[in-house]
């Protein structure tokens, strides 16, 4: 199983602890994580799933594997620049959102076209002609948004 | 001046009157129309800048020009699928979104990601945190939208 | 009709000339002109498509359409670095290498390998145990080199 | 140490053999293989590498995992055609190339380009203007071609 933890490279404290909470829980869970292997939430979540011996992919933009985080076990060097975050939700069967700034609603995005499950922990709400698009599923918690996208992603599976 | 015109494959014939409105007045000023070479909003803005004697560039997912609608002057032929959408987004100064769905929610965002001018006709809304984010320009009318996205295309490149 | 002219990003003065002539010859025959917009080779055949009136387009590796070359008509910023090579193959319906280096060969071998004709003009040779391979098929001039491409696409075009 | 074994999706029992060689010798030397993640060469050589109780990536062109072989465990899915050869080169520090047809030629014109080593199992001989260019560095046994591929990337590895 391939769970996609998507948010910025750049985080305050608090998002990051839920990023670190979603990366080792999904770790525990047996889950592979993938993102798109820089810093910020890329890196807690990492860091988190690394804690628990979980295997991290992190595919990223640049030309370099020595643009990736210490916590990333598989850099895939895209040189791609944000065409990556594409390549990312394609290769995850769950996305979870943590925060995240445009490069994330973006990966939202293209999960969501995809019919791809993404759980939101704090991130995007989306709006069309002034009527909430709920499609985005709420979590409360790390635990919840991991149970979650594990549950999806297997029904998805399934339904395959 | 190359402006991207962005929206479903699929639209009501009130989008479509819109996009096509859209695609005939940046013809009118002299633009190139940047688009994702498909049917509905790329098709109908595509015919209305042929209409008006504009350059039509359609930028593609597949892997054959025949996928391209008849309007198209010079079809990319990408092969990469979603990841079309990046490119076509990093080739236009400013982009104008007409309706949409998760396609292009994705280019917006990767437009906002890159710092370039999107102008919303009908398009989505979006929020964070219960507050709502407001750098998608509105536009009541085609030729606002137009007016908008030239002006700020010509700004940006001045900045640059 | 879309037509391929592949080189290096900086050539000698002869290899410029013919590059030159070919662009020049391509555009006479009411050919589009699809390149990967840079310096060079690409550069020469432009100015020459340029010079009878033709229409250009560059597929460009960066962020910027700054990068182009000054005869670039229609520039595609893809930002994917030598990943733009497989679209600038894919885009056209044939292909003439004018001398090249290892990013030219990576163009022929993705065209040999998509089905599409390759025309040379004193370009890469290519051997397989101790035999060569002929399928980059051989021209003395630019004259003859546009001829074949034609005539290539233009069959290529009537199987499909 | 990532290495990419590279080759076509469909070759002999000859080249399957030396293939599966490959992936093992690399495991048991401790090197992470890269690979297309299709069939032929690319299955053998993760073959070899699970025997040897190693880890294997396959960068796919599809859109889905399903298309990978059994010894991937861990499936890129790029979904974007021959673009993804030119992420798998960049993934890499090393190639081997075994036999292979166009789209091997490709990723080796790629390598090259960007002055990674490149080491030939019976694959591709390249010549210019009638002379013979050595770039690829020839190996007669699996064995070989691992060592020199190890070498050749923790030199470049000290170098950057």
């Amino acid at each position: 199983m391939f769970i996609a933890v998507i948010g910025s490279g750049r985080c305050s404290r608090e998002v990051s602890r839920l990023a670190e909470d979603v990366g080792q829980k999904l770790a525990e869970r047996g889950a592979i994580l993938v993102c798109g292997g820089l810093g910020g939430v890329m890196e807690a979540a990492c860091r988190g799933a690394k804690r628990a011996g979980g295997l991290t992919v992190g595919i990223l933009p640049g030309n370099s594997h020595h643009e990736a985080n210490p916590y990333v076990d598989v850099p895939i060097v895209t040189g791609m620049g944000e065409a990556r975050n594409v390549i990312l939700v394609r290769t995850a069967q769950a996305i979870i959102a943590v925060g995240g700034g445009y490069g994330t609603l973006s990966e939202i995005a293209h999960a969501l076209k995809m019919g791809k499950p993404v759980i939101g922990l704090g991130t995007w709400q989306l709006a069309k002609e002034g009527r909430e698009v709920k499609d985005i599923l709420l979590a409360s918690t790390p635990s919840e948004a991991v149970d979650k996208a594990l549950s999806l992603a297997r029904e998805g599976g399934e339904r395959r």
